[in-house]
């Protein structure tokens, strides 16, 4: 796709009028660092409806005609196409999730591009136990306050009541600390670099599959830093790595920023964030990266002597991606036929339909199938051919729509007789997105995948970004943004970043307060 | 290393004498299988001393002056390596493990392979949540009497003590079972094959870093199909995947075979295992495959219409391979200089330590050491250029040595000179395993080097068969084992399958009951 034009952090500064997202947990504690003002974008968050029942044994719902319309009930779409396309399931308990295969398989694109992008910004894998001592949580004030309502404590081990109360790791700040103070000496261990892939449990009330849920996947990222400057750094490094991922991988055209006050991560000095607008035009806050400043190795004692033998307290900062972001491609890209992937992420990128309609066709049809199925998997495409004989190929064409796969290939008798094939795209509904006669040659249609593929990630990114531009409205008084704000846009003005100004919205604009 | 002989699994059947392995627990209801007499091989167990200390902060023991001696002190040993590799860590709860960067590469490398071998074998991987409620353990009868005395219970949420207390997932069958009703109604959903990659919590009293551990990583497979045929293959596949892993990847001889009712896992109809051998020729459990048979499709009514239309329970199989294996690996392949990893999982392959004395040899022999990481890189090979300059030569010999590095090679200015590099082997210490003048040329000495990965891979797995074979002696009384045992030997004889004969020979064998 080339070069992307990404917007400059420096220069865009918004945050998510959401009041409860999932990451950052609001800091009620005055910070030091004194606010500037700042450009600011307001916008509708998206609803942590309450979707879970209180029984067990609920099922999504899953509607034999179809997918409820988006336009019709965005929300109702959104559980539809999970059920429908066999993303996830509720589990047995309120608030948790089931990850089936295919929702399963995005998250592991995820895990692949961004395990190498880590890798190269010099972090290592490693692992830390999810139970934390309760006196841990404790120990950095802010942080207390912004979890201790959301934790599972583990209170019986092995059949006896435990003397200390386990938590069920919100987030690994604390023990990260913990460790850190046995394994950092001097300057010569800075910086430690280490991200975790790991289950993390907060007991929201309101959830919602892949947007909030009781237990969630995600990959947390902890830095140590010999001075602020290179923990600043690596806190703006790393949300710059979730934007180029979400450009460049899930066509989401997020818009990367730092949170005011009131939403920045409760023990960070500074979160930066990257907010995306889903396809009912409210913001979802899809990664997170925090400048801890000193507050943890304050709170821990992590301290190393610098080259001059003086002990000073590190430098810290953390960042996360979760299974959330699963719920972001799913609301930025899907429409009334249900789920649409970006290719890059697709775990199935060319689906091939066989047709036939007597026996004797059946044969040289999936011969062919075969065929051009090998071709493409050669190619290095992600390639599935349908050959069951239990469903119609229309049946198939729709079933594979919905679950969002970027090319479909059909191939009757009569495709077989000219060698060639009919490709589907499904970004372009209709007659306009199919073309005929493509040569089943692997040196044409190889390629022509491939360039195809490309096509639909580009233009993906770009019809999320012509809606996401189309619904920001520039703003420059307080009457403008309550009237962008009431048409369900985004607003985007100057703001001087007091928490009043942001309570004041924040009231207009978020519907779950 | 070409075709490996392994041994056959209807030909050998051997069971560990460990009364409390990790993963398969006691059932102790009776199993409608009728036991078949079989051959077995009785061992020493590998103890799960209690190393993990009651209050937090207590570090692995670190000896500048270097490690306990292997046939001094096994277990001291063991920790040392650990601690000393930079492999793991205690976590702050008593007995859970923090897995370090060097540690957790192992683990990775573990997960590449089998990931791979899942997926060509028709597995999916997905995620279920880690909280099950209480009331899915007590429905499956050996399962509860096996699993209760080892649960974590979380018992206050979001500040509320809940209604039902849920479990920490000690393994997933229940939950499984329960989401797999809801996506089976026909053979035609079978198989169901899934796989999850998961941290899961048993409260172990007696804890070992790796070996056994409160929390710790696996993988669990779970598969659902129509005939008891069916699933048994299954099972037997996945003992096979295991097998050819251990000698392939790991270079361990693991016996598999057959667990004795005693010790089948608490709710599977049979268990399978991999075996093998310790240094301190312990044996340790590595992997196991479990035919549940209908345990837990009866339990939890996972039944799926015949092709005749009949309602019918399905027959399941579950497999496991954890964090455990990290520890098999340490304790079969080290020796008194630390660690010694086998080439395929090795994070690194090869380490480039360049030796200078003058400041004006530097230059050049940083130069030489880093075109040579580039041929070995460019060639695939995993390589790491030591390059620091707070340590001697001699230091980092021996800190490579004690991380288990296959190969290093040496470059020094007299080796620039004749553009030559002197390569040691970690396998063969001292002057045997040293080579002179190879050529830095790429196209001498990328081939040169991976036949010295592959060389070391089939030596590691040959000596440690070797020391294997010459620990097991075949035995046709009871005395005879009893003498086998004394000497610490593993003893193979025919048995009878009787619960009495397997207490008397666990007696005399396990140490820590």
């Amino acid at each position: 796709m080339g070069a992307l034009r990404l917007p400059s952090l420096t220069s865009i500064f918004a945050v998510s009028s959401a009041r409860s997202s999932l990451f950052p947990r609001r800091s009620k504690q005055l910070n030091v660092r004194k606010l500037t003002s700042s450009a600011k974008v307001f916008a509708k968050s998206t609803p942590a409806t309450e979707v879970a029942p209180a029984e067990s044994n609920q099922k999504l719902p899953v509607q034999e005609q179809g997918i409820t319309p988006r336009s019709q009930d965005f929300n109702a779409w959104y559980l539809d196409v999970i059920s429908m396309a066999e993303l996830a399931d509720y589990g047995p308990v309120r608030g948790t999730m089931v990850i089936r295969p295919y929702g399963y398989a995005i998250w592991e694109a995820i895990q692949d591009y961004l395990n190498i992008k880590f890798k190269e910004t010099g972090h290592s894998n490693m692992y830390f136990p999810q139970f934390i001592p309760y006196s841990f949580i404790e120990k950095e004030a802010s942080h207390v306050e912004g979890f201790s309502p959301e934790l599972a404590l583990v209170t019986v081990g092995g059949g006896k009541e435990l003397e200390e109360k386990l938590v069920v790791r919100p987030t690994s700040e604390t023990i990260v600390n913990h460790m850190f103070t046995q394994w950092i000496q001097s300057y010569r261990d800075l910086p430690l670099m280490i991200n975790q892939w790991a289950n993390v449990t907060r007991w929201e009330m309101r959830t919602k599959p892949f947007i909030r849920t009781l237990e969630f996947l995600w990959q947390e990222g902890h830095t140590a830093h010999a001075t602020p400057e290179e923990a600043e750094k690596e806190a703006m490094q790393m949300i710059d790595v979730y934007t180029k991922f979400s450009y460049e991988q899930a066509a989401i055209p997020v818009i990367p920023g730092r949170k005011s006050r009131v939403e920045t991560f409760a023990g960070a000095d500074r979160t930066y964030t990257i907010e995306a607008m889903m396809g009912d035009r409210k913001a979802l806050q899809a990664g997170t990266s925090h400048n801890l400043g000193q507050n943890f190795s304050r709170a821990f004692g992590t301290q190393f002597a610098d080259e001059n033998g003086l002990r000073q307290h590190v430098w810290q900062t953390s960042w996360a991606i979760s299974t959330r972001f699963v719920g972001g491609i799913i609301m930025t890209h899907g429409d009334d036929a249900g789920l649409m992937l970006p290719p890059r992420l697709a775990s199935v990128q060319v689906v091939i339909v066989p047709i036939w309609k007597k026996a004797i066709e059946k044969n040289e049809v999936l011969d062919a199938a075969l065929s051009v199925k090998d071709v493409l998997h050669t190619a290095g495409i992600k390639v599935k051919l349908d050959d069951s004989d239990q469903r119609t190929p229309g049946w198939k064409f729709n079933f594979w729509e919905m679950k969002g796969v970027p090319l479909r290939i059909e191939i009757g008798p009569r495709d077989v007789s000219s060698r060639s094939v009919v490709i589907s795209r499904r970004d372009i509904p209709g007659k306009p997105g199919k073309v005929f006669g493509i040569s089943m040659e692997s040196s044409v249609l190889a390629p022509y995948i491939t360039e195809k593929l490309d096509e639909i990630q580009s233009s993906l990114l770009e019809k999320a970004t012509a809606f996401r531009d189309s619904n920001i409205v520039d703003v420059s008084s307080y009457d403008e943004l309550k009237e962008a704000i009431s048409q369900g846009k985004w607003a985007r003005g100057p703001w001087v970043g007091s928490d009043e100004d942001e309570s004041k919205s924040s009231r207009r604009s978020c519907n779950i307060c």
